[in-house]
């Protein structure tokens, strides 16, 4: 019923404020009113709280994290805490520095996460405690693969587990776990990683979806990764001679726009392990 | 006479210097020099007067405000006051925190605006002191509707009346009044909606539109509006099959660029009252 | 063998630390995309080293500068000098305001640069010491046209050798010069005015050309020039009826992505003075 899920958040119009970087955050906007959610970006400690207390999710994305913003992530996360709104990470980077390994481990250790959602790179380096990133893509080595699927999966599994919080892990191959189950997801094209902030706009699409749908997470946290990777297969189809990521963005935004319930189930290609 | 209005900012080419939020900051440029004004952004304390005083017209919008840009806000107006540069305020989100709501109220003690451009909840919450919007949107029972119009007019006079300067609501119905009289506006469509940063651009082309009209300052502002509103009518008449709001987004700044006089004088649709 | 210097951006896919505005942060993403290269965007002193660290070059965009990022170009600037990192300087603004043309300053007296790219009147401030920039935009007094061409050379070859990096003027005629040979680059389209970013783009595109021809500089800078304008001209035959500047923002970084060594050795116009 991952269809549903998506039809939730189109009900429910939850409102998501978004602690996130400057590089992708329009298109986190556009893609949450896409899904008719509606975004609130606010950052500075003097309303972070309150911006929290009256939306229904929060996604902290360490995209671009400074002085100013890192306090704020940590009072937005205590205030959705307190308040009982989902609360969403983005570790974007982790491993690439000391700073965000540090204020991503601090978040998972401080605040009590309702998901986590990064590439394999980032995930482990939370997971280890230390990284290899390369910079904010997920290293060649970490890839999901139909090889080390199994493995993979324990790995997510027990992560989740440890955590108590809903892991994704989006690449080639997405999984999904709440540490009991993991969808296996293969939607998606690999010409997304030509595109900056698709993986920010999904973290906050997974936000809009946890915070519709509180009483069914794992399954809509699945419904954000095959949204999005259904996204990025129609929008592909649409692409005309001559377009590359540019317009690939918008279309990918664009499909999000006109998904519905019954497209998404039919065209979501997952598994649960 | 729009048309000219347009026609002037084409001509004149106005430098505005826009202090505003990095959710929207690329559209609100775009969208500028669309209308063949020039954008320049700086937020820091240290350059906000300087760049000011190089610049025709100052926007501040508060969409992502923080400790080290609300004092640029306070600098940069005081100096566009002391030059006799436009000003034009975007109260974003002015009710759904008290760092917005006392931001934007000390902004209109201490400053002298040109105009003030918000949805009804925000607008509201300025006249009234406090305010119950939801998020960066207005909330539902504030809209102005066919129903509440005269009060809405009233309000909105009053208003104009009361802070001396131009007061632009947006929304299904856009209503701009300078105290004496209200353009009554129905260019636009619901489906602007789902794009952010609508509002954020109209604020800015408000300031475009002030400074190089400065003799026919509400006829300029009702002109900035009539023309996003119409550049929503055509945009969405130039929709492929499969688009959605990312394109939207692109295909009304096109349509700003490619907008002339003639055509806005034919497309606005307003009375005054 | 400009079409070299592209190829091996593709090959070698550089990572490009860029520490730049918030304006035209998510179009830079993307064309460091399209060309092959991936980026990273990092501004906070307490990471600014160690991101540079892992990259291969990095970009310094003063577009939005502020407190907590000066610090950070020059602590980036340092270590990227120490590690051999290559580094771009991109002086928007400067002349604009004081707290622009002395950082700019300071940053090519402090930093080893090796490269400066800016339009004249940003390239005239540093070279005088003080401007009058009109904005973000070059005056109209400062353009390199046919009449003043040899003078022009002269002077950017001057500053060139002068400096020791390599320095390219960008405008309706582009300059490229390490001091001793200049390329003189008529590619590109006067529409390129009307968007935002596409000065920004080319520094950190110039930054992976860099990165990825080390021993071939002069030519990777012009070869980053060249696909810039080339791209300007392709995504302008593409445009559709009715399209204006932000449709023609996703055609340019479309031409970037799809645009490989043939197609830029065959459309490059330039001569060597």
């Amino acid at each position: 019923m991952l269809g549903n899920c998506l039809e939730n958040v189109r009900r429910n119009k939850p409102l998501i404020h978004n602690i996130t970087n400057y590089v992708t955050v329009n298109d986190v906007a556009n893609v949450l009113l896409a899904l008719g959610a509606s975004p609130i970006m606010a950052d500075d400690p003097d309303e972070a709280e309150e911006i929290t207390s009256i939306c229904s999710g929060l996604t902290i994305n360490i995209g671009t994290l400074n002085k100013n913003t890192i306090p704020s992530m940590f009072l937005a996360g205590k205030a959705a805490n307190r308040l009982g709104r989902k609360v969403v990470l983005d570790p974007v980077g982790a491993g690439a520095s000391r700073l965000r390994t540090d204020t991503a481990i601090r978040l998972m250790k401080e605040l009590k996460l309702d998901a986590i959602r990064g590439n394999m790179s980032e995930i482990k380096t939370l997971a280890l405690g230390n990284g290899r990133t390369k910079g904010v893509d997920a290293d060649v080595a970490d890839a999901v693969t139909e090889e080390n699927l199994s493995e993979s999966v324990s790995f997510v599994k027990d992560f989740a587990k440890r955590t108590g919080c809903i892991i994704a892990v989006t690449g080639a191959i997405d999984l999904v776990s709440d540490g009991d189950r993991c969808y296996v997801i293969r939607n998606g094209r690999a010409e997304m990683e030509r595109i900056t902030g698709t993986g920010c706009q999904l973290s906050s699409m997974v936000t809009a979806f946890l915070a519709a749908n509180p009483g069914n997470m794992l399954e809509a946290a699945a419904a954000a990764v095959c949204t999005m990777g259904l996204a990025g297969e129609i929008g592909w189809q649409r692409m005309q001679p001559g377009e590359g990521n540019s317009s690939y963005r918008n279309r990918i935004i664009d499909a999000v726009c006109n998904m519905d319930g019954k497209t998404l189930e039919e065209g979501a290609r997952y598994e649960i392990r």
